[in-house]
C-alpha cells in the first residue's frame, strides 16, 4: 500500500508511521515495542533518562521486539541563572507549592555530562535508530554513532533548520508544524518565526533538502499520514496519537484531558520549561502568562517545576500539570498502541484506493 | 483526474481550486476571469468595495467570463471609540505620517450600510457565489441570496464557527488554517484560540460538519490541493499563490517582497486593520508591537492606516505597507493566472497517477 520509498528502506519499517520520542513517561517500553512490532518505529522518549533507565528501558523494548525502534534524546543546553533570577521564579511558583502542600524548593539543577552518558548507552546497546531534538550532535558524536551504523534522524522546525540537519549528516529529518504538541524543537530561528503550519512547513522543506523528510504536527490518523505523503514527506511522526493508548505512560489525567479537549484549548507556553511547548490551557499557564522574560532558560526552568508537576499528578490536579498535546485533540482514541496503530493504517489505505 | 465532488457540482466548476477573494484591490476583473476561466473559481474581493464598483467589476468580469465565478463580503461590525482613543493611534501613527509627510489625519469612518448596498448588488447582478468573512449575514440576507439562486460560502477557522456556518445556511464552509495570509476570519471564538494548523483544522472540521469543506492556509500548488482532499475537504482555496500573478492588483513591492521572502518572516499583526491579519515583517509591525491594546476595533483602525499604506505604496515605501502573505511564500511564482493555475493542476494531477 506505501510507494517504496529510501525512508521505509532506512528505517526497514513496513509504514512510514514513526510514534515521536516523548520524554517525561510517555513512551513505556510497552508503547515502543508495540509500534515498532506493527511495522513502524517506535521510539523511547529518553530525553531526561539516566543512562542506567535508558539501558533497562531498551532491555524491555529488545525483549518485546525484533523490530527496529528508536531512541530520542536532547541536545544539551547549559544556561546560567543568578540567585536573583532563580529566587524571582522561586516566588512566582510559590502560590502553586502552597496549594499542593510543597515544603522543599529545589535548586535548579543541570547534570553536564547527561548527553554524554546517554550517547554511551545508545552505542553500546547498539539502537538502532538516534533521533535528537533541540539542536544537532557534534561532528564527532555522528561520526561515533554512524560508525556503528545507527541511523540518525533530527529535528527541524524552519527549512534552514532543516537544511543544516543535512549538512551535519542526519539520514532523515522530522520537520515539526506548529500543531505539534509538547515541545517545539527549534534551535536556530526564533521562537516567534518558527512556529510555520505543517501544510506549509512541509513542501517547503522537501523543496530545500535531499535527505527523507518526515512530517510532523497535528497528524493523528490515516488521513494526516496520507497527507503528508502528497505534501513530498516519506513518512509521519505522530505524538499526541499515541499518548491516550493503554500502553502509555501518560497520566491518567493527561489521556482524559486530550480526550476531552476542543482544538481551540491548547497553547504554546514556556511556563513549565523555559522552552515553548504546546499543552492543553491550564490554571499553571493561565497564572504564569505575562511573566515570559522572568523565566529561567531551559533546562533550568523544567528543573524548578518539576516538583510541582510530579505531586500534581499525585494529588490529582490536572491544572497544575504539564498536559502536552498537538491542535488536533479532537482525532484522539482510546485502545492498544496496536489497535490505534492499524486503524491509522487501514484508513491511509482506504484514502489510496 | 477529480473525483466527483459534491463542491464542484455545487459550484459547477471542473477543477476544486478557488481563488480567495482578497480585498484591496487584489483580484482584478482579469484575475478573476482567469481563473474561471482555467476552471477553478475566480473570486472578486469586495470586502471594502462601493456598490457602483463592484457593478463595475462584475461587468467587466461577465465581459470576459461565461464561467461561474464568486463575490466576497465582510460582515460589518459596527464599534466605537472616544476621541481620546482615536488620538492615542494617532500619536502612535505620526511617525509613519511625518515619515511620508502626509499632512492630513484623516476621521475614521464607517459606512453603515455599505454591506446591504454590497448585497442588493450582488443580488441585483445575479452573482453565481457569494462568499463571506468575518461572521454569517442574517437569515433574511441568507434567504434573500438563496432566493435568487445564489450559492453561499462562509468561512471559519474553528470547528464550532464551522458548525455556525452550517446551522445558519452556508452551502459549503471554507476552513481557514493559521497558515493563511491576510486577515483571519475568526468570528465567535478568541483570535488567541483560533490560529489552528490547516493539518489539524481540516480533519477536525469534516469531520463535524455535512457541508462541503474548502481548505485554506499554506496552499500554493498541487501538493496542498492534494492534500486538502486526503484531509477530508472537497477543495481548496488559495490567496497568495494568486497575488504574485500577472492580472493580481497588488503593488510591484508586495509581489516583490512575497517573492524574496521565507517562511519565517511571516507574522499575525492586528496593527493595519484591528483585526489579526498576517504579513511579511516590516518596519510598521515593528514598531506597533507592544501597542496592541491601543489599537481601535477593526473597522476603524484600517480607516485610520489607510492612508499611511496608499502613500507608502505610491512613495514605494513598502516597510509601511501592508505586505499580506501566507507562511508558504517560498513556493510562490510569478507569470499568468492561467499559467499557475495550470501548473497547479498538473502538479496535483501527477500526485494522482
Amino acid at each position: 500500500m506505501w510507494n517504496h520509498s529510501r525512508l521505509l528502506e532506512l528505517l526497514n519499517i513496513s509504514h512510514p508511521i514513526i510514534q515521536a520520542g516523548m520524554a517525561g513517561g510517555v513512551t513505556t517500553p510497552a508503547l515502543v515495542a508495540a509500534v515498532s512490532n506493527a511495522g513502524g518505529l517506535g521510539t523511547l522518549g529518553a530525553g531526561y533518562m539516566e543512562p542506567e533507565v535508558i539501558r533497562e528501558n531498551l532491555q524491555e523494548i529488545k525483549n518485546s521486539t525484533r523490530k527496529p525502534f528508536g531512541v530520542n534524546v536532547f541536545i544539551p543546553e547549559f544556561p546560567n541563572a543568578t540567585e536573583e533570577e532563580i529566587s524571582r521564579v522561586n516566588q512566582l511558583l510559590q502560590p502553586f507549592r502552597n496549594e499542593l502542600g510543597i515544603k522543599d524548593v529545589t535548586k535548579p539543577q543541570i547534570d553536564e555530562s547527561l548527553f554524554e552518558k546517554q550517547i554511551m548507552v545508545i552505542k553500546e546497546q547498539q539502537v538502532p535508530v538516534c533521533s535528537f531534538t533541540f539542536g544537532i550532535p557534534d561532528k564527532d558524536v555522528v561520526q561515533d554513532l554512524k560508525k556503528e551504523g545507527i541511523v540518525l534522524i533530527g529535528t527541524a522546525t524552519t527549512v534552514e533548520e532543516a537544511i543544516l540537519n543535512e549538512q551535519y549528516g542526519m539520514d532523515a529529518v522530522v520537520a515539526q508544524g506548529s500543531e505539534a504538541g509538547g515541545h517545539r524543537g527549534t534551535f536556530l530561528n526564533p521562537y516567534s518565526e518558527s512556529t510555520i503550519g505543517t501544510m506549509s512547513l512541509i513542501p517547503q522543506v522537501t523543496d530545500q533538502v535531499n535527505i527523507p523528510v518526515i512530517a510532523a504536527g497535528g497528524i493523528m490518523d490515516g488521513r494526516g499520514v496520507r497527507a503528508s505523503m502528497v505534501l513530498g514527506a516519506e513518512g509521519a511522526q505522530l505524538g499526541t496519537a499515541f499518548v491516550t493508548c493503554e500502553e502509555s505512560g501518560a497520566k491518567p489525567q493527561h489521556k482524559a484531558a486530550i480526550l476531552h479537549t476542543k482544538e481551540t484549548e491548547t497553547v504554546l507556553t514556556p511556563s513549565f520549561s523555559g522552552k515553548p511547548a504546546r499543552g492543553i490551557r491550564n490554571t499553571f499557564m493561565e497564572k504564569m502568562e505575562g511573566h515570559e522574560s522572568e523565566l529561567l532558560d531551559y533546562p533550568l526552568q523544567n528543573s524548578l517545576t518539576k516538583g510541582i508537576r510530579k505531586e500534581a499528578a499525585i494529588q490529582d490536579r490536572p491544572e497544575f500539570m504539564s498536559l502536552w498535546s498537538g491542535q488536533s485533540p479532537r482525532l484522539s482514541r482510546t485502545g492498544s498502541a496496536t489497535e490505534i496503530f492499524q486503524s491509522i493504517v487501514s484508513q491511509a489505505e482506504r484514502i489510496n484506493s
